[in-house]
């Protein structure tokens, strides 16, 4: 069911510092910073030749990474995500195997303007994973 | 510098049920599990089309992982591996821009047999980074 690893997301206390670290001590290719306000999240795509990293920060008054980073003040590895053909079916398959999808159920329009699941962590050994239809 | 993301390692409380889950509930390929007694970790590979997941467990009295599994009993992301063609030179790179390398700063021999250094996780946004030699 799952293919490629889409991208690690790391939630960063300093987003123009994570930037410019991942830029120039680590010599990856990093693009401009996006706002997704939509999500709540400032966003640094970091492209390595196979996949991408997604560097995080807190948009507006309620974001969804404001709880992590208070408890992970250094930052820290926010979730991963796996891409699906069919995140419908994806869905219904790991419903029929017990795992839990957060929220209503129903995929929403992620940050890369296509649907996407978040699947419970306690589930998945402590990882939030996010299924990404492509 | 750093190429590509070779895996993401997740720490997890029962390597049979994390293996079963991702090829059954999930649908990946998986591994046997392999005994990695210098490292002090059992690893199952998770082949994914442009990368790998490797799920750890600890292995013997001392591992490395075992105090990170007392913190997260649930299991989590534990970290991840960039590519590097030349881990000395990395090294010293990331040394002259201030970054800190864990140990002697001398490189050892990794679980797929190839250099490989960890950064500290304090200098890269709450991450343990590891550099493999490709």
């Amino acid at each position: 069911m799952i293919g490629r690893l889409n991208h690690v997301a790391i939630a960063v206390p300093d987003l123009q510092a994570a930037a410019a670290q991942y830029r120039d001590t680590l010599g990856a290719g990093v693009g401009a910073p996006q706002d997704e306000p939509d999500h709540g999240v400032t966003v640094v795509f970091i492209t390595l030749p196979n996949t991408k990293i997604e560097l995080l920060y807190p948009l507006g008054d309620v974001s969804p990474i404001q709880g992590f980073l208070d408890k992970n003040p250094a930052g820290g590895i926010h979730h991963i995500c796996y891409e699906v053909d069919d995140i419908l079916a994806a869905r219904d398959q790991l419903l029929a195997k017990g795992a839990r999808v957060l929220g209503s159920g129903a995929p929403r329009i992620g940050a890369h303007g296509k649907p996407v699941l978040f699947l419970h962590p306690k589930d998945f050994n402590g990882c939030l994973v996010e299924l990404e239809q492509v």
